[in-house]
């Protein structure tokens, strides 16, 4: 019996995380449930899974009055994911919420599943570090990570010479530089393969996803940012591939469906049936298809990898001005293309540390964001 | 030092093995090398590679004179696959010339680096029975075999759901069934993506050889015949796919190059660099297609996998069936849809041993053969 706690269960790796549990009832035990605000929707999955843990950030004043009658103990993220009863935490929180639990994760040893990018963007060099000195495990769970994972089980990572992230190229991936400065928020919105929050989809219409999953890649691996490569696949079937210096290639392939990396990262080293998930037909698929990413129609990810490169607080400055200007691209402000300008003007402005610690990289976020806001609101 | 018999060195396999040994010469040393008749190439790797153990099949008398005066041991191919001074014995011999030395190498204990698919499809239940009791290691030399065992790495093989051969189509995929009745044997010897041995080219052709290589995948992986698939694809990248449980599927791609696979089988479990062998560039690939195979238009796939099903010596009864088939057909005397009549009309005539003995094998062996030639003298 695994004994999970699952930050973020009320969003959508959350309650996918859930459904696996559901479907493998005997072998998890939930002790332990946080959310943001959707009170409504923990109670629920509170009442379905007994944990006896508990946590809303917001709006939990109600729910907190009725934990005893849930016996449950509220409970504060960062305790939750270091308490004793707790075998595996699944970070599936957004932003920064899941950095401070993440961190007393991986102090406390414990198995980190990983769904949260924000966390190694910001402080990779630090969950890294904690994990090695006290033991924790990081299980990615992405799927394109989880791909990557999938394909060294069994390997020495002395012997990678490149890690290959796919892409579906987003919304836009057929349009020219023109048609790209004139999309709406709403065509942004419309994912070809996979379904997902706003924030996720707008970053993977401007591949700035694929620089942040550069940066997850670079600390979960430890492979270097010249030996880590982007590639576009639009039927988002081959979630990743790793290249071995003996010129052998893995890939890991599956039809696009999340709860195959979350059960993964849960039952790992094992392989158990999931009845639900639907099963890949090659002949059926026909052909997929693969070509580079185009650095003018999507500058972002260049500036997300360069931010990646430059390491220290750089990638949390590049995060941050790209949180600000994607919301300004939601709320019909800005221009598609506007965002890797908001990002650029940001680093270019940002003043690095090396070696942050987790307070420079909390400024390093808060510095970012405000010189984003400040340039956008001159601009305007 | 990882020391080396070389079983058919002077094939195709056996020279890509030894093109590999001089790209690592620190890693190895060849300790062995066998051939059947191509004694002057014998010769020469003797004075490149100077083994202490020398054998030919045919045409050795020349060679075993000389013997004393290259310091080597004229030494038969069973006695050499046991040798205590070897380590791995890669056996890349053509047809039965394979058998007897791989059951000693299984009975030794060696790691055995298998190229000759007859052993397997032959005797695999004896060689695998063998290598249990003995703790032998089979790692597989051909390129689907070794994809499938490197997705293994790292797994559990209670994991595994389906074992999915890929295989290019051959010379006469695009073809009708009426234009494949008319095919001559010079045209069939153009394969599309690898250079190989005209049996194996034929065989590539009508796709017998996928059906063997699922009897043989049968045996290396125990994997039941109702969880091996075939599925067509004509760049022959992705060497094969492995199906797991969860629904997760990994394969292994490359560019098509035997010396990944046999430099793979020789390191294992590290990886070394290998400077020669052609990087993967999946987006100048541009496309990977995948298809079924037609069972109308390559009834030989059929054949061989009810063969494989039905298993005893039946197996074995297809391949000498087939091969005296393709002989024919390379002499002009039968033609390419004759192929699936002269196995098909040997299966039905034959009456199958269970758990049979190295003998009984080889008198299967010896049966079939000699009823498919009755069998096309008195049709023609």
């Amino acid at each position: 019996m695994i004994r999970l706690a699952i930050l973020g269960s009320t969003g959508s790796i959350g309650r996918q995380t859930l459904e696996v549990v559901r479907s493998l009832r005997r072998r998890f035990r939930v002790v332990g449930l946080a959310a943001g605000h959707n009170v409504t929707l923990l109670e629920e999955q509170a009442r379905e899974f007994s944990p006896s843990l508990l946590w809303a950030d917001r709006e939990g004043d109600y729910l907190q009055q009725k934990a005893p009658s849930l016996r449950a103990r509220w409970t504060p993220m960062d305790e939750m994911a270091c308490h004793p009863e707790v075998d595996i935490v699944v970070v599936a929180t957004a932003g920064r919420a899941g950095l401070v639990p993440t961190l007393a994760a991986a102090n406390a040893g414990k198995v980190v599943a990983l769904a949260n990018k924000e966390v190694l963007v910001m402080a990779g060099h630090l969950v890294v570090a904690a994990a090695r000195q006290h033991g924790a495990e990081l299980r990615p769970i992405d799927s394109e990570h989880s791909a990557i994972w999938q394909c060294l089980w069994g390997e020495d990572r002395a012997g990678i010479s490149r890690v290959i992230l796919t892409g579906s190229g987003g919304a836009f991936r057929d349009l020219s530089p023109d048609d790209l400065a004139r999309v709406t928020a709403e065509e942004a919105l419309r994912h070809p393969t996979w379904q997902m929050g706003h924030k996720v989809t707008i970053d993977s219409a401007t591949l700035l996803n694929k620089g942040l999953e550069a940066i997850e890649a670079h600390w979960l691996f430890g492979v270097p940012f010249d030996k880590i490569d982007v590639v576009l696949h639009r039927e988002s079937i081959v979630h990743s591939l790793v290249e071995f210096r003996d010129g052998s290639v893995k890939a890991q392939l599956g039809m696009p469906d999340m709860r195959l990396p979350i059960q993964c990262a849960l039952t790992y080293p094992q392989r158990w049936p999931a009845a639900r998930v639907k099963r890949l037909d090659l002949a059926r698929l026909g052909t997929l298809a693969f070509c580079e990413p185009d650095p003018r129609r999507f500058p972002c990810l260049g500036l997300a990898l360069e931010a990646g490169r430059r390491g220290g607080t750089f990638p949390t400055a590049m995060a941050a001005a790209d949180e600000v200007a994607v919301e300004h691209f939601l709320a019909g402000r800005i221009g598609f293309m506007d965002i890797p300008r908001v990002i650029e003007t940001t680093l270019t402005a940002h003043d690095g540390t090396v070696e942050p610690s987790l307070d420079d990289v909390l400024a390093a976020d808060a510095w970012a964001r405000r010189w984003a806001e400040d340039w956008l609101r001159a601009r305007a």
